[in-house]
């Protein structure tokens, strides 16, 4: 199979059937040998860290499909860490879609002034590209369209896919007394159509959860959902 | 009179009558000594200063009242470097609304991965907070709805206002041979109806001007445009 892409935490295939594989590696993003999910560089190498995200991504993935929403997801070999996925065009080179519940992180930082850390928020979505020498700015859906990322019509969509997706996500962690706080995904455009559809992967890496004060860290994170 | 608010290039007084005073100061931002609009310090003090932005201002403020645009502004008296303005109510703690018709600045710092400095921008407006401890954040009209700053009608209003204003602007700049690429501007509530009016001043400190390649820098731009 031809390489077409190395990233920091996945290779990308093609499987020649017109169906690309992604290959989940135990590479995670950090600096300096500790965990950072928002880190831009790898920084250490988890065994297993490849298999767990990739059974958390299956799991999710699958209900989200059966929600009647469109992703990428085809099937998944856990064994091999490998995922099966139609090939998507992402918006650009690549956005990230953050749908926050509570006022942490970037949000907090930007906008503490007017907010309370922790504070609720009502599925609040907002649009970062994905560059790392800008360090992923915000941008808003009058500028996606001005710079021809994204039409105002796949934004809106865009906007309403995240928080029905998100709320499934919120649930599943619920039902393991989790709270969700935020959590970023990827879309783009999958099919001749081109409908917008989720791609990537929802790994703890993706998403920030609470259990009643305390942070759960991503590799806990995955291994309290996937227990049965 | 009681002195409100002291600023950093304007001090604020309640004239008792129902209306305010704003005396512009020959302060002006920048640092160390170098004079620079964005600064959020005062840098130096240059005689006259005041009175050229107030002239500027006056100019400019009348010329939009008699586009039938709201504005704070009342009357101005150039000899004391004081104008006459009706209370306004700022949008929570102050935001500023940028319009942009080139790519340049803060704009293409965060967007250089999908633009060329100096391109064409279609009039594109954006709000950032006022909040010089946090680089004043880029914000969204849903946040600034979501943490009570200011309604989505008010943003819907207060985008056409800033492209009518600008285009006036913009007009009186192409006059003296001068392209404006890009105007930051603050709104207000005023009056009992709490209407979204313009308020602040509009000098060269606002603005960023070029005549052919050459940047116009504020002091020299507001010359130019006073000259009979």
């Amino acid at each position: 199979m031809k390489m077409l892409y190395q990233g920091k935490t996945k290779d990308i295939y093609d499987k020649g059937d017109g169906n690309y594989l992604l290959k989940f590696k135990d590479d995670v993003t950090g600096t300096d040998g500790v965990f950072d999910p928002g880190a831009n560089t790898v920084g250490l190498s988890i065994e297993g860290a490849g298999r767990a995200g990739l059974k958390l991504t299956k799991m999710f993935f699958e209900k989200i499909n059966q929600a009647g929403i469109a992703t990428h997801f085809v099937d998944a070999d856990i064994e091999n860490a490998t995922m099966t996925v139609k090939p998507a065009e992402v918006f650009g080179k690549g956005v990230e879609v953050i749908l926050r519940y509570k006022a942490v992180g970037s949000f907090y930082r930007r906008y503490g002034m007017y907010c309370e850390e922790g504070q609720e928020l009502d599925s609040y979505v907002e649009v970062t590209l994905k560059d790392d020498n800008r360090n992923d700015p915000l941008i808003t859906d009058e500028a996606l369209e001005m710079l021809g990322i994204m039409t105002k019509e796949e934004y809106t969509l865009l906007v309403d896919l995240t928080k029905k997706i998100g709320n499934i996500i919120k649930e599943e962690l619920a039902k393991k007394d989790l709270e969700l706080y935020d959590i970023k995904f990827e879309f783009g455009r999958v099919g001749a159509d081109k409908h917008v559809a989720l791609i990537d992967e929802i790994s703890g890496g993706n998403m920030r959860a609470y259990r009643g004060s305390e942070y759960i860290e991503p590799l806990a994170l995955e291994k309290i959902m996937l227990a049965e």
